[in-house]
């Protein structure tokens, strides 16, 4: 329609964002029109300012405004342990757990041949390197419980086990606070087949 | 996070959004992280353009890049009827249903005195001085079927009646294509107080 075509626009923007149908697109473009200016502008200068200083760390591909990262950079870290991850949210995640003091891995993805990701599309190559060029003693495969983070967490341990460095992998199980109800089969399965005796304390 | 600064900036930004929580403002920045800067970069402009090039009509106070909007410009509209709704996208959905062509104006919300919103935080006054300049016979009052949508158009049915003006509400019913169970009983309800006869076609 004439004379809408800016709104139209940003509906449009952002309907091309995951999850937002037009339906939620229109609802945030009318919000976002009845606020102030300055606040509109805000969130357009924090998109273009998060895409143009934030980068990739040329050690371990996680996103960052430094190179190499906060993480990398930071010497009193873990050298011996690596944790390798599938996305750069998951390494938020580790952090946030507060038990791990490790460097990272950022995979950026995982294998999956149906959609044409193979090991170069990842940051595999990038990871052989490291663990060549550096003393790690352990590497935790931290991809996803799925069937294509599984597939790449066991392609990848038979790659690094060769070179002596010992491969282990996150728990699978039920999640802390969750009720057997609500988890599948195949969670409940899991969650019993790697059952861990329990030990009087001491 | 020293590092993640420009993605804590973009995740805060966006969580400010209506129905948007921190854990969807966090996946939608690293899905952006992962596009083309040119698609970043549009985003930003469409919001800037958007908020900037859209105001509100002087006549009927919908959004529009034009002033008098596209509708209130356009003189193939019926200037004998005139729709008075909530919010501009009220505009956008009765436009969508090709069965209005007269003119619209546009309150920007209802008469809620608990929320501190009186006839002079909308765009009543500027409703009664159309009415007095141009000569409309009917005025249909869209206003949500809520309790302030109901008590918004009670009020402004008794501003607007004595200057010989005709009043109508849209009808309040069912939705077409819904299945009565899953309406509650004060729509169902309603719905059988409004009944129509039907009558033969002829």
């Amino acid at each position: 329609m004439k004379g809408q075509q800016p709104i139209e626009s940003l509906v449009y923007e952002l309907s091309r964002l995951p999850g937002i149908g037009r339906k939620t697109a229109q609802r945030l473009t009318y919000y976002l029109l009845d606020q102030d200016e300055k606040d509109v502008e805000s969130l357009a200068q924090a998109l273009v300012t998060a895409k143009r200083e934030t980068k990739k760390c040329s050690l371990c591909s996680n996103y960052s405004d430094q190179d190499p990262c906060e993480i990398c950079a930071n010497p009193k870290r873990d050298g011996s342990i690596l944790c390798v991850v599938e996305h750069p949210k998951d390494v938020a995640t580790m952090e946030k757990t507060g038990k791990f003091n490790g460097y990272y891995h950022v995979l950026h993805g995982v294998i999956a041949p149906q959609r044409g990701l193979g090991p170069n599309e990842l940051t595999i190559p990038e990871l052989l390197t490291r663990l060549g060029d550096h003393d790690f003693k352990e590497v935790i495969l931290a991809t996803n419980p799925t069937q294509d983070g599984q597939l790449t967490a066991l392609y990848l341990a038979q790659l690094i086990q060769p070179m002596g460095i010992k491969c282990t992998r996150i728990s699978y199980g039920l999640p802390v606070g969750g009720d057997m109800e609500y988890y599948d089969a195949v969670t409940v399965g899991t969650a019993l087949e790697n059952r861990v005796e329990i030990k009087e304390k001491k």
